[in-house]
């Protein structure tokens, strides 16, 4: 249904895995209300950029782990059963946006 | 006590100003929650790389916007001032870590 | 002797692929001199951050061209042999760095 | 004639801010001839890509000492002349470019 080639991962996460990256976008989660409270607050702007840069820096780190996840099974997976290609052009365009 | 130029913005946000941001950033909490709710489903990677990107670039926005803000009042008073070169200095450095 | 894994394509470069990327590097070459030139005509800064900007999108893309290519082929081959997961380190540490 | 402000600097490069900035392109054009000579080596395509991220970060670095200069001197003298908007909006409009 989804312009991709898959709606789920073929290997579901595990727990451990699940609540690691949760705890990650939970922290970031309250970083953002954190800079809503800044800009009601009036807080200096440099200060606000500052904060802005540190969540951009914690969702790349969380987007490079999806992404090594991503090869380490799903791309793996494609390239054993001979269907790398396509798998390696898919990651490769969402790779492209992510680094814009 | 900060580390910057002033802990508050010389000329405080508008209403209309705040209201802006704080819509732009309430849609950036509930992407972050979204993305949440994606892991917890088990979806697929590449479609939570995209969600990712889409929050890294709705935040890079608000990082312009409040730039903007910052060089038109904070920047230029301390430019008309004399002090130019320290203002410019502190938004040049929080624009290398932001753009890393 | 290097710090990689290889220090040389196993499968090396076709000679149209080599060109391909000989073409684009042999541009942004004269690109960079452009800019050279701009520096001592004392061109207008934001013209020449134009064109800092141009060649940054140019070198993106040769990277993301050698990162495709070295996906379907060393990695491949290295998941091939079982081997998949030191070839993946390896490369996602150098996008984390690409992306800074 | 150009799409910006102005096609030349107002306050022109001193002959040592002139050599600074040539030293540093001179040293990125090497660089990027040294990437040719890798491509035609077949050399391993991830110090490729630690080749391409080393002239991307002195690239940046060129860009930002650009910036600073046009806020201390363009930026500054547009400001001082009451004109700062525009000069403003036109500097914003080129750093979205820049680190996309």
């Amino acid at each position: 249904m989804g312009e991709h080639l898959h709606d789920y991962t073929l290997t579901p996460r595990t727990d451990e895995e699940k609540q690691k990256v949760m705890r990650r976008l939970k922290r970031i989660e309250g970083q953002v209300r954190g800079i809503q409270k800044m800009i009601e607050e009036d807080r200096y702007c440099v200060d606000i950029l500052v904060q802005i840069s540190a969540i951009q820096s914690a969702l790349k780190n969380v987007g490079y782990s999806v992404t090594e996840r991503h090869m380490k099974h799903c791309v793996s997976d494609a390239i054993a059963k001979g269907e790398g290609d396509d798998s390696i052009e898919e990651l490769m365009a969402v790779l492209k946006q992510f680094s814009k």
